[in-house]
């Protein structure tokens, strides 16, 4: 039996989603309580995979039991055994063939900055604190130029490998809520750090020190070196797969 | 010189406002830095003493400063210093007769209860999980009947002693803001644990344990063991303190 989860993360306190030689990751901890409560080894796959910091309100990951599951009461069992900062959502059975990571069909993070002159206490593990004023009509303009099929080698990891660094942008957009600039971008898949290498790119258009024509000049140069640097990760949640 | 300090601080980490012979606290750690910062030993006081585990996103603080300040560069210099979980919003010179717990006309409270079937990773630091439903409306009509001039032994903290029970509430109300419960209620004073005991008790009338007839004879006893448990402190928000 197959089964999928959808589940929300504070990723402050994990060197990100996947298994790593030393310290805690989300996977390790959702892989212990689950291999604790069907008593035998369970390992999960997941739709994508966040760095170390980076939150999540629906991540989608996927186990294979062996047993049948009475969903309410396992959901329960594992809210009550996981620590508070991983909660499950939903529990619901897929068929053998569902793959979180090969069958999404998209992606949706979303990238908060706490845009104010003084910084949040509350929100301090939940964004990127900037003080000065960012201009968000040119972040806009600047971010509605990534929809869309491209080549997006400007926004790679430098530490990344590839099959290709063309990805598809559906929805590439800065709203202001409340004391917050939040951007939300959505695409079939992204390249490793893509989310931070943006946001920071749209800083420096933000701040004045790129207009959007050197931003449209960066990002056809498909070089990395071209680009703003790397957004903190605590402003940045994954917040839907869609299949 | 005498300065008002307008702050917001994440309770999780703190044994309250007060300073306490072990644990931090949050007036001990803004004491050390502007200590620290003025090179002499600065003692602030605060409009709300919050207990530990509260949250408080307009604590208002006064201290006497031996020099006139730069206010500007004095709080960016407090919010470089100090740690994430306390910030200041703003500073301003006030007289010296300004006492920022007896001149304050109100004090507004938020408490928040997450009120879904499944548990939040991102909210559980800043707000109370109850999984199951709440009448809102039977909420409402309890948690109208505190509004006036009456006597609020029922809701006192047990280990409290104070000159009168008595307190004067402006505002007491319930919404639902997307997935939250959120209490909000303004009086001129509070009792110790007053705004936890009141909320203990409108989640009794919420789940039908007490009916609002019920609620209103427990308030009327003017008796502390006959109201609802107290609220955990991590719902809780000192929001505003108005002069």
């Amino acid at each position: 039996m197959h089964y999928k989860l959808l589940l929300e993360y504070d990723g402050t306190n994990y060197h990100g989603w996947q298994i790593q030689p030393t310290g805690a990751t989300v996977q390790g901890t959702l892989e212990a309580v689950l291999s604790r409560i069907l008593n035998t080894p369970i390992r999960v796959r997941v739709a994508g995979r966040t760095d170390a910091g980076v939150h999540a309100l629906g991540q989608v990951a996927t186990f294979q039991a062996p047993q049948p599951l009475d969903l309410a009461r396992f959901q329960q069992s594992l809210n009550s055994i996981l620590p508070s900062d991983i909660s499950i959502h939903a529990i619901s059975e897929v068929s053998d063939t569902f793959h979180p990571r090969y069958d999404a069909q998209s992606r949706t993070y979303r990238y908060r900055i706490w845009n104010r002159p003084h910084p949040s206490a509350i929100h301090a593990r939940y964004s990127w604190y900037i003080p000065y004023p960012l201009d968000q009509g040119s972040m806009n303009t600047a971010a509605a130029l990534l929809i869309g099929h491209h080549n997006f080698a400007s926004f790679q990891g430098s530490d990344s490998v590839e099959r290709t660094p063309w990805r598809t942008v559906m929805r590439s957009v800065i709203c202001r809520e409340y004391d917050f600039l939040v951007y939300t971008v959505e695409a079939r898949s992204f390249l490793r750090h893509m989310v931070r290498n943006i946001v920071g790119t749209l800083v420096d258009v933000g701040r004045g020190a790129l207009s959007t024509d050197e931003f449209a000049a960066v990002f056809a140069a498909h070089d990395r070196s071209r680009a703003g640097l790397n957004a903190p990760p605590q402003g940045l949640f994954l917040v839907a797969v869609r299949y």
